[in-house]
């Protein structure tokens, strides 16, 4: 059995990662950490936990946390996570890490986006980056590994084997994503806020989401070309789902047949990986681990359409998976 | 022309009312107050008002607000309120109080309910209740109306032509009711974050809702019978809207035809009330100033079932029929 | 391995239940009939299911299913159910039927609530009751159990306990319930178009929703004494979901511990029901088998209140339950 | 008074002028028509007009319209629209149609896209397309307006000003549109079902759908160039608003500032068009009139976004407008 902690439990991403946890016949969860007062019991704070898992939630240190548990999930915010990683790599453990704080290889990009200096730069290009499709042998040995974000979950998977095949313009890539609202995380704010939200659609943070740089590392490594994409996230009035709609200039004679052959051939043996003749819905996702991708060309432009489950594929099932990989378990075990 | 000033206009009670009131061939809005810092445009709180209101939001006392607008609509929180409507008044306004400060006649049950001491209790008992259906007389003369909450206009509307004629027990009443979250507020809360309401009903605030008391004293004072209910509120995932299901003992031999036709009669010159036949649903009323009433006999016990706008039958439309009935307008002027 | 055929497999609760025993590790599904024309693979009636599940839907006969399969759970809406329902008995299959054909025990009840005579009326009250709360031993050996309807279940678990302890009144007692849109079933009607059913909430079928007789019927058996319901049904604009608030009179001097107390005695063993002290929202309870419950008195009402995913624990969770305890296995299995 | 018939009464689009009507003290409708059989009041089929309006829905023809009204509003789908729209101004009636038939120049086009011959394929080109902020003076005098689809009006509002004054490429046009579901109109089916459409978003029609046509003609007219556009739409979960974000190539040196202030200046003097610095969400717009526009410049590439109430600017609210225009009112009477 391996003992696994949550650090920060508070959240989202935290309480899918229990659910799916705890079908996990090799894990046991014996630590949840978070900064509440009082130690509350985990099913105060989730609801849905109760009768499930009798834990509090604890405020421990690193060291104390590594004397419980032999892997990490850490769901704390950015810049608070580097200064705890390495002190709970340094303890000793295993850590499959939430945040954004290792996805980026350069302390200049994290520090132009994230507006804040890394606390670890040292660390950064060493990390692997957990999206097992395509960087699945840089994971098993991993001591820590980045879990993507869900945005560039949902972006990447349809366009790296794209342009890693040549068959579409690296630099003139766009992206039009959708997301349900929790994304925005568990902190109530104005604008997630029920009657704000509800009921309508609206772009944020055009040009400046943080997950542009990250899509733009990710797809440049995968692809061995330079990657620019202009990244435009929408608020959808739903709970979970990412739908990323992208549009791509061909570089050479394409057909729908060819592309979507061209993605079948890449994730033949991807578990995860769906790619379908239909316009997928989120909803043909939530809840579980998969990412449905489809193609068309329209007027000589290719576009992809993919969806995950924001809190699953998008994090937490992406999550369990790359612990999978770590540790010689089954891929699928739990998802 | 009638100059109004709307005081604390950052809610939605605030936003309805001005677009409501921008109809209103009679009104002229010359004062927005709020304690945001910076006097910002109306728009920017309000992002639907952009390019119909040319205001800013300021931060004003009594006297300045009195030498700007005749009337005040106050939209503050309750406590609050009572502070500072003594002090409108005594400047020569009139005023449509949408707190609950003056809906109750004994600061007992006001300070037993809310949890803190009355600051102007020689005025309960002596205010208009803004039900216009039930006390249009006293609300024509009034300098100050106290607008009803949403949960007591949907429940007293079906209730007091029954319970006044006599035809069900006053004192076993069952009020199960259902509101959309905007009845909760602006302010971001855990509750009605959306993740966490979307998808879900619940109930809350079981059997301890501050508007029994409101419920139970109009129904004694409009049937004078001693009033008891039991209330139960539920959140609803949407917007908008109040249904509001009754269950009572009849008093009599009752059949639905008599029951509806009781409601027909006591309400057959009343413009917003629609006694229907068919079920009604909360979007048949959203937007508008209407009440739906029908009712029901279930093995033997009298079922009503009502909806309204929580924000405008509910809130500010009842507001602009009272300051109409104030100033001798249409009372649908604008509704 | 039990050899499973759905029978009926285009609706939600189908679906349902392929995803659950797609978990089951005793569990072949073999056999999905359905009366689709050209045999559709699964995943193009249901694109949640691609990748999952390898199965044609097909147009077979009792027999050939008997052929195929050792158990089947019907999914067909009742009329046609009884007329099938005998046929695979007869062909040696064991059924969990999820239809309401088989759940009352009297042939004139069926006829006056479900317009229509019973198929099979001599097989009526000698059927194992689906919830293994009250009714575990006999549903082991069963041959034929019919599984509860979605409401049924939300209200009786609350109240079977009350009633059979003599706490309650048996014949005052309603039940005002919330369900989301997809306990109406998969087929498009203008009451479950989007635009009509969203952004509102409605009451339906009021006095004359069909499982009044099974709530009294399963009620008055497993108290012994005969209860009568008034039972309100509402439509929510969420997918999923049921939440009952029942009002009681109280026989005796009642404290909500000596209640809630109750409850917790009475389910002490039970996996999926969790008496909590909290207001349960159904969101708690989406996605899984759990029935949380909870009671408050209210002015010397006692008021309860349960909640449960109308399609796992009120309809194809508690068919595998039901399944599980059959065949032997731990009860919570795959759930 | 101008007597109005409204044809085709049934639909969303019917509602929503009907609501409008009301409101407009120049308007008498006299005559509402749909194939329902046994005339049924307007308000059984619409619940929300109880009490509002007293008038039947009959089935009349042509000339029995014509005898009750001056002015037709036709709701008719498209196809049915051009058999009965000539024999309507046969008979002396202006007509604002709603439909498709009408926006299109050719014929050909038209039997591409909606694949089936046009009916009146003479009149076609010489039909004023009712977009009052780009062809004001030919809908004045026009006795017929076809009025616009709510894509294209979302799309080429902000579109237009930018590609007329040469900023933008023609030909290299990305549209992603979203919208709420009442688009889709009143009939029930599949995809329109709460339990499949809530709580997803998915794209639909990709490459083919008919607004695509009307989007490329109303651009290369309105600016004198040749216009492609690809046009993604997708169905969001939510009852109305389009959200359309555009994808464009600038052909000069552009800062956000010039392109805001090159919308600014074209609809100076628009009383519906909201050029804004912030993002607007659909929520900013529904209920109303207004079109919201703004843009950004990400990596050199011009993003538009605009939003409208899909049933409002994009339907019945335009075609009110363009009423207005027709008969001399003020412009935003009744909006």
């Amino acid at each position: 059995m391996i003992r696994v902690a949550i650090i920060g439990a508070t959240g989202y991403t935290a309480l899918e990662l229990i659910k799916i946890l705890l079908r996990h016949p090799e894990v046991e969860i014996t630590t949840l950490t978070s900064r509440s007062e009082g130690s509350p019991h985990v099913a105060s704070v989730h609801p849905q936990l109760a009768g499930r898992i009798d834990l509090p939630m604890v405020d421990l240190g690193p060291v104390e946390v590594a004397s419980r548990a032999d892997v990490a999930f850490s769901c704390l915010p950015h810049g608070v996570t580097s200064n705890l990683v390495p002190r709970l790599l340094d303890a000793g453990m295993r850590v499959v890490d939430l945040s954004a704080d290792y996805r980026l290889n350069s302390a200049e990009v994290y520090a132009e986006w994230y507006g804040q200096k890394h606390n670890d730069p040292d660390r950064l290009g060493k990390v692997a980056y957990g999206l097992p499709e395509l960087f699945r042998e840089q994971i098993r040995p991993a001591r820590l590994v980045a879990n993507p974000g869900c945005y560039p979950t949902s972006a990447i998977l349809p366009l790296a084997p794209l342009i890693k095949a040549g068959l579409v313009a690296p630099r003139e890539i766009i992206v039009d994503a959708k997301s349900g609202i929790s994304g925005a995380g568990r902190t109530p704010k104005l604008t997630t806020h029920f009657p704000e939200c509800n009921e309508s659609i609206a772009a944020y943070n055009v040009g400046r989401h943080r997950h542009t740089p990250e899509i733009e590392q990710v797809l440049s490594t995968a692809s061995g070309r330079a990657v620019e994409v202009i990244f435009t996230p929408h608020l959808v009035p739903m709970d979970r789902g990412i739908l990323s709609t992208t549009y791509t200039q061909p570089l050479t004679e394409l057909t729908e047949e060819k592309v979507l052959q061209t993605l079948r051939d890449f994730y033949s043996s991807e578990p995860f990986i769906r790619v379908v003749d239909h316009l997928p819905g989120t909803k043909d996702t939530v809840g579980t681990n998969f990412c449905d991708i489809t193609a068309r060309i329209v007027r000589g432009r290719l576009i992809t359409i993919s969806c995950i489950d924001n809190l699953i594929k998008g994090a937490s099932g992406a999550a369990v998976q790359n612990f999978n990989l770590m540790h010689g378990f089954a891929e699928t075990t739990a998802l």
